[in-house]
């Protein structure tokens, strides 16, 4: 426990990738899913649940889906899941089938209530001084990730959320400045908007040049650049899997 | 600021809907829009811009569209919009417009960055005794909200965020027990639900008879009930206004 406040904490966020050996208690796994539940919900929907993947095998597997072989390593692994089916089979034992819980509206409002519950767990989990790893990386495929954790119709996997003791103290990464970010009553990004960037730029190449010699060190509109045409085959599968799911079809 | 921890904060979250008439300081404005910026992001994308709606007019007609007149009130409004946009135009300027930002897989990395960090903001604002609340709502016309923030294409508005000084004291609603939202390594929703909802049904049942006696006294089952079937007009067109943006065409 730090004597930091809770915005200090959160401005000194970092992302933990290695874990110590030492397991997560679970009665801070309890405490963690009590503030998830807790968690700012549209419409009283409570429209996610969320997964302990504790078993090794499914925590490999996981991990090459990821293509992050620290997922299987320690560190308790959540997998939040978007989750409309629950209500479906509420209706359904009340003898109503006819619903909308697959179409966007809903579908996007499980999306948010799920998210909202991640970040809310990740607040808590660091104020307890462990360290977390947000993982976007889960959905390289979710076809497999689905039959991994048998998730039934209207539900999705959202993110990842794996969470242990600290063994890094990882830079700062910097954020792009306010004015970027922030607009007051219209959108209104500056233009031309690159050499606006190049101040920022500097200040992300430098960040990358401290952190690993072995590693890219590239400016922040260099990166943007290379990932705009990227879009791994099984990426570009994620509507399809939706549709499977039963999502966005309205 | 309380002396409460993160965590029992969290737990003793409840929305605020009533705010009074103090302003919420410029210095903490720019705090909170610091921690939005500060909060975990897909790929180091920042995908997300905030909106502060300080122009009465249009904070009026965004209440509207919610139908939640406390929009409009005291308090500071922010509209949090998932952006592909800035990607884009940075690079259209490095002469690169062949891109995968409006791909399905793209806009739900927004979304998720989007959400994260209004819960992140949430938090943050809570933790300075703030009173908050997630706005869904203002997604009941998406169109209509994109013409008034001037949203160009590939962006999308996700959740509004109010803030001010408290004005009410709700009581704490009762959420779903941990068993019907935590598994562990498959999705395994007990069934027959409806029956082990019992005792949650009468909890919420209480909850709604203590807190206003002139609204709805309902269980949670009935309410899910009873949304199965609803869509509003303007709701049902979600899907077609994220294609209008470009988004979701792959």
């Amino acid at each position: 426990m730090t004597a930091k406040s809770t915005i200090e904490q959160q401005l000194d966020h970092r992302t933990i990738r290695a874990f110590t050996k030492q397991p997560v208690a679970p009665a801070i796994i309890e405490q963690l899913v009590s503030v998830a539940r807790h968690t700012a919900t549209s419409n009283f929907q409570q429209a996610f649940s969320v997964i302990s993947v504790t078993d090794p095998a499914k925590k490999e597997q996981i991990a090459a889906i990821a293509k992050q072989p620290y997922v299987a390593a320690n560190g308790h692994l959540f997998v939040f899941v978007a989750d409309q089916h629950r209500d479906q089979q509420i209706g359904a034992e009340m003898g109503k089938t006819e619903n909308h819980l697959g179409g966007t509206d809903r579908f996007l409002q499980a999306w948010s209530d799920t998210t909202l519950a991640v970040q809310n767990t990740e607040v808590a989990a660091e104020s307890l001084g462990l360290g977390t790893v947000i993982l976007g990386s889960i959905l390289n495929d979710t076809q497999q990730l689905i039959d991994i954790l048998a998730l039934p119709q209207l539900t999705f996997p959202v993110l990842g959320l794996a969470i242990g003791w600290p063994d890094q103290k990882p830079q700062l990464k910097p954020r792009l400045p306010e004015r970027f970010v922030h607009f007051e009553n219209t959108y209104q990004l500056p233009a031309p908007l690159r050499p606006q960037l190049a101040e920022y730029d500097a200040v992300v190449h430098q960040y990358y040049d401290l952190r690993d010699t072995n590693r890219r060190v590239d400016t922040f509109t260099n990166q943007v650049k290379a990932r705009l045409a990227l879009q791994p085959e099984k990426r570009a599968e994620m509507l399809t899997v939706l549709h499977r799911q039963g999502f966005l079809l309205e």
